[in-house]
C-alpha cells in the first residue's frame, strides 16, 4: 500500500526526516511518499501558518500524481484534517490525534511535550475537537522553536526531556507524546530518564493508517465529510507560483 | 469607526446583503465595508470550502487598502478567525460566536437553525472550541442550501421557521440564532410563530465589534494570538489570479 | 436610551463610582441611572449578603419611577439576575457574565481577579451556571475586602496586579477580568505590567446592554424567564423601613 | 435531635404536609419542626419567588426561637441553601440535592418529575451547581402547578405517573425523583406502573440530615460558607410586616 | 436491621477495625456484621487486587448465612459494587461514593487523602463513574501503604495530615475525605490542623445504608442492576479452597 | 508475533468465531491464539458476569504456557482490562476502546449497536472511563441476547441493522461500531443499508495491538499499571476446578 505523509511546512529536510520516521514505522509492503507543500511557511507555529498549511496540504495531496491508500497529515496541532477528509475517499490520519489515541492504550494519562508555548492552545484545541482530551494530563512547551530543534539538537533534547520529567512527576502523565518533529534520540532519552513509553505521532499515524487500510475502512461520507457539493470555486485548483516567488521567498512578517 | 465585514464566499450579492444587514445594526458613526474574497467557493458548506475561505478572508483583509477598527467574519461555523486574530491588532469577531454570546443574555438555552445538515457539525465544533456550547440546546438544519435561500425565499422561510418551532418545542430553546445569511423576513416570522427572540449573527457581531472598539479593547498578543514570527513564507501575500480564472471559474467537483 | 445600573450593596459612594464608570463606557445618547438598594449590606462578599442583594435589587428596580431600556446588575458573582429577568421585559445584563463574554473575544483564556478568597466560589458558580467557564483559566483573589479597595487603593492595586501577573504567567490567562469595583488606575497598571487586555465588568455590561437595546432584543418569555404567575405574595412590594433602621444600621454579625 | 424543615412558600397546609412527610421518614428520637416563612409567595414556581423564598427562609430559620441540629430546605430547585449554610453552624440539606444523591445509590440514572415546565431549568441549574447532574437522565414536567396538585390530586397523579413512565422508557431512568410536594399516593403508583424506586426529597433530606448530625458533621467554615463578616446591614433582621399586609395579601402580578 | 460491612481484603484485623468503626456510626438497633473475603490479597492497592476483591466480596456476601438489609462495600476506590447490586435486592453502598456524597453536603469542594499514589487513579475513576467528581478538588496520596498505616501509625498520621493541609490550602478543599482505613486519631488531628470537617467513608456508608433501609428504598431492577439472566456459569458459587492454600498463602508477585 | 485473543465467556464456539475474525484482520506473520476462560458464564451480559470474566481472563492469560506479544480482551463493555495491564508487560487492548478509537478516525460521531438493553450502561461506562465518549452519538441495543445471535442469525441481523439505521438517521452517527460478537454478514448489511463504515471491535483491536507491538510500545509501569506489589494473596493462582463442575455446570440463577 502507498501512504502519503504530508509535511505541513515547506522545509524539504523536515519532509525527509518525517518520511524516514514513517518508513521506520511502516510495514514491509508499505510505500511511504513524503509530500512537501508548494507554498506556506517553512515552519508552522501558529494559526496563520497552520491555516495556510491546511490549504497547501490539500493542494499538494490532490495534485499528487498517482494512487494512494491513505494520507497522514504530519503536523502537530494543525488545522486541515477535516478538509482532506472531504476531498478524499481514503483514510486521513492526523498525527496529533493518532498519537493521543495510541498513548491512551498505554497509560491512564498522557502528556504532550511540544515546541513553543504559543502552539500549546492549538494542540489543546485539536485534542478537544477530536474528543481525545479527557485523559490528557497536560500539554507542555519546551520553549524551542521548530527549526531550533534542528539547529541545536543537544539543547533541544535537554529542554524537552526536562518538560517530560515535569509532566510525569507533577501532572501525573504515564505516557509522553512527542508533539514535535522527530529526533530519534529523544524517544530513547525520555524513556531512560522518565521510565515511561514515548509515542511519536508520525509512527503512530502510519500504523493507524495501515490498520484502517488493511481493515478496509474509509472515511464516512454520509454527513460531515461528504464530498464537497459541485459549485463555482475561484482559485482552485491552486494556481502555479512563479519560480522566483518560491526560490526567493523573503523572510516576512506577514501582517507588517 | 470603520468595520470590515468579510463575507466568506465569492458571491458579491451575498456580500451586499451582509453589508446591508451590518449597516442596519451599526451605530450612526460606523462605516461598514463589505469585503468579498478574491478566491474560494461561491458558497461555504463544508470544511474544504471553509478552509479555503479562511485563507481568502485573511488575504482580502490584509490587502484592504485603508485603516479599520475591527473585522467581522461573516460566515456561520467557518474556520479562520484565529488566523485573523494573529495577523491583526484590531478585534476580530466571528458571527457564530457573537450570535451565541448574544443569545445567552436572552434565555436559558438557545438553538441555531442553519442550512444543510452537513454544516451542523462545523457549527457544533466552532461553538465547542469557543466554549459557548453549554447552553446550546441544538443545531438544526433546514435542508436548504445557502444559494437556495436566495432562489426560493418563500420555501426557505417556511423550512427554517419549522425547524425553529421544533427547537423551541422539543429542544426547549428559548432563543433562536439564525445560522445563515440574512433574510429580513425570517426574524419577523420566527418571532411571530415561536414567540422567542431571534438573533442574527451579523447584527450581533457588528454590535460586539463596536463595543470592543469603544471600550478600547484589542486582541491579546501574549500567547495564542501573538503576531506570527518572522519566517520564510512561500505564496504569501497570495498571488494574483488571471482575470479569466476568476470570470470563468467553472462549476467543479473539487476532488473529482 | 436609559440604563439602570444597579449596585448590589447600600454604599452610595460605590454606586456613584459604578455609575461614573458606566458613563465613561456608554454611548453619547445613553442615560445612566445609578441605583442603590434600600436595604442589604454595605458590601457583598458572600451568599447571605448576595441573596439579600438579589431581593434588594429587584425591589429597587421595580420601584424605579420611570421608563428604562435595560438593567445592568453591577455585582461580581452575585445572585439575582434570573429574578430580574422574570420581572422585566427589558434586557438584564450581569457584569460577571458580560465581562466573561467580552474577554472571550480577546484571548484564548481569561482569568478573573477578585477581592476575598471566599467570593471565588460564588464567581465560579455563576460562570458555570452561565456556561461561560470553559475558557476561564482561573478565578484569583487578592485578599483585599471590597471596602479596603477604597481605603487603601495603593495596596489594593499592588495586590491585584500581582495576582493578575500570576494568572498570566501560571494559569496562561491571556485576558484579565477585573472582578471588583472600578479603579481606573487598575486597568492601566495591569495592562502595563502583564501586557494583556483588561476587561471591566461594568463597562462590558453597559456596552452589551446598549447593543441588545439597539438590536431590539429582549429577554425570552417562553419558559425560564416568563412573567411570574399571578399569586398571593406576602411582603411584596417590600415594605418601607423606618428611617432610623436605615440611618443607624448597626454593624451586625448577622447570625450571631 | 431537632430538625427544622423549612417550607419555601407561605402556604401553611403545605408546611403541614411536608412536616408530616418528614416525620414519617424521621428516626424515633427526631423532632421535626415545620417552618413557614413569614413572607413570600404561596407557591414557588420561578426565580422571583425562589429568591424571595431564599430570604424568607433565612429570616424564618434565624428567628426560630430554640435550638436545632439541622435544617432541611424543602423546596425543589430553589435558591438559598448557600446563604443558610453561611448563617448557621448546623448542617443544611436541600431536598433537590438529597433526592439526587439518594437516587444515585439505587440506579445508574435517575429522572426528576416536577410540576410546571418553567421550573425545569431551575432544577437543572441547581443539580449542575451541586455537581449531581452527571447521572440525571432528565427533568420532566407534568404541567400541573404546585397548588393544582392539592386541588385535583387524581389528575395530578395521572400526569406525573405518565411522565415517570416516559422517563423510564425513553430517557432510561432507573429511579424516579419526585420533584414536587408530597402525595403519599404518588410513590406507590409510580412504583407499580414503572417498577422503579421512587425517591421523595423531603424523606431523603431528613435522613441525610439525621446522618450528618449523628456523625458529628457540620458545614465547613473555612471558605465558601464562612460566617458573614461583620458589616452594616440595613433591613436585617427583616422587619415585621403589618398584620393586614399578611392577611390580605392580594393576588398580584408582581411586575405588572 | 442488619448491615453486612464487607472488607475487600483478607486481613481479619482490618475487618475488625472497619466493623468497629461501622458500629460507632450505626444506629442503636443496627447490627453490623463484618465480612472478610475467603480469598484475595491482604491489602488492595491496585486493579488486579481490586478485581479479585470484587469477586471475593460477591462470594462472601452471597454465601453469608442469614438475612441482611444492606451491604456496605468497605474498600476505597475498588471495583465490584455494580456486581453486588445485580445479585442482591437490598441496597449496596460503596464507601468511596458515600464519603463523596456526604462531603458534598458540607462544603463547596472536597479532597480525598489516600494511601499510595498508584491508587489515586482508581479513586478518580470510581468518582467519575459515580458522577461525584465535579466538586472533587483533588485526590492526594500520603505515600503510605495500607498495611504501613497499622505498622507505624504515628508516621502515617503525620503524612496524611500533611496532605490534608495541602488540599485545603492549595486545592481549596473545604472538606477532607479519608480514603483509607480508619484511624480514630486521624479525624481529630485533621480537624484540628485544617479546621475542616473530615468524612470517614465507612461511617458515611453505614449511615447512608441505614437511611435507604429506613426509607424502604432498594436497588432498581429495571435495567443496569437487573438480576443476572439464568445461564450456565462455571466456577460459581466459587469453590472451596484447601485449608493449606489459605493458611500458607505465600507472598507472591502475581505475574512474576 | 503472537497475540492472545481472550474471549470473556466460556463458550468455545464463540472463542472460535472471535479467533477466526481476529485472523482475518491480522497481518500475515501474526499468530492468533484464542483463549477461553476456564470459568465464568457462557455469555456476559451484566456486571456480575463481567467481573467474573475479568478474573477468569486474568487467570487464563497468566496461565497461558508460552510467550506472547499482546493481549486482546474480546468482550464488549467488560471489566478487567486494567488488571491485565498491571499483570503484564505487553500491551493489552480492549475491543470496546479499540473500536471507538478506530471509529473516530472515520467520522464525526459514531454509535455502538449492541445486544441487550442492560449492557448499554456497561458500554457507556467503559467509554466514559476510557475518555472515548465525547464523540459517541449513542449506544443502542437490538434486544437480542448474545447467544440468540447464534441461534437466529437472520432475525439478529435484521434487529441490529434496524438500530444502526436509527443511529445514523436520528443520532447522526457517521460510523457504526458493532458491540457484539462477529457475524460477517452484519458488516456488509449495515454498510449497504446505512452507507456508513462499520467497525468490528475484534478486528480493530488486533490491528491496534499489532501496531503497538511493531512500534515497540508497552504499557506504562510508573503508576496506575505498575506491577502489583508483592503481598499475600489467597486463591491466586486460581485453583483447579473439578472436571464435573465444569462439564455439568447447571444453568443457575446466581443469586437465587
Amino acid at each position: 500500500m502507498r501512504i502519503l505523509v504530508a509535511n505541513v511546512n515547506t522545509t524539504q529536510s523536515m519532509t525527509d526526516a518525517i518520511a524516514a520516521q514513517a518508513r521506520r514505522a511502516a510495514l514491509p509492503g508499505t510505500e511511504i511518499v513524503g509530500i512537501t507543500p508548494r507554498f506556506g511557511a517553512d515552519s508552522c507555529e501558529g494559526n496563520f501558518e497552520s491555516y495556510l498549511a491546511a490549504i497547501a496540504v490539500m493542494d499538494a495531496v490532490t495534485k499528487y500524481d498517482g494512487e494512494f491508500d491513505a494520507v497522514v497529515q504530519a503536523g502537530y496541532g494543525e488545522h486541515g484534517r477535516e478538509g482532506l477528509q472531504e476531498l478524499l475517499d481514503v483514510p486521513v490520519v492526523d498525527i496529533t490525534e493518532a498519537a493521543a489515541a495510541t498513548a491512551m492504550y498505554l497509560g491512564h494519562k498522557y502528556s504532550v511535550v511540544t515546541t513553543l508555548d504559543r502552539t500549546v492552545p492549538l494542540i489543546e484545541d485539536r485534542l478537544k475537537l477530536a474528543g481525545l482530551d479527557a485523559r490528557c494530563a497536560s500539554v507542555r512547551a519546551s520553549g524551542m522553536a521548530v527549526l531550533e530543534l534542528e539547529a541545536d539538537p543537544q539543547r533541544a533534547v535537554e529542554a524537552i526531556v526536562a518538560e517530560a520529567e515535569w509532566a510525569v512527576r507533577e501532572d501525573k502523565a504515564e505516557v509522553i507524546v512527542l508533539g514535535c518533529g522527530g529526533m530519534a534520540e529523544l524517544e530513547e532519552r525520555i524513556r531512560e530518564r522518565c521510565g515511561v513509553p514515548v509515542v511519536d505521532g508520525v509512527a503512530a499515524a502510519v500504523a493507524a493508517a495501515e490498520s484502517l487500510v488493511r481493515l478496509g475502512l474509509t472515511t464516512s461520507k454520509v454527513r460531515t465529510f461528504a464530498k464537497p457539493r459541485p459549485k463555482k470555486v475561484v482559485g482552485w485548483p491552486a494556481p502555479s507560483l512563479p519560480e522566483a516567488a518560491v526560490q526567493e521567498a523573503p523572510i516576512v512578517e506577514p501582517a507588517a
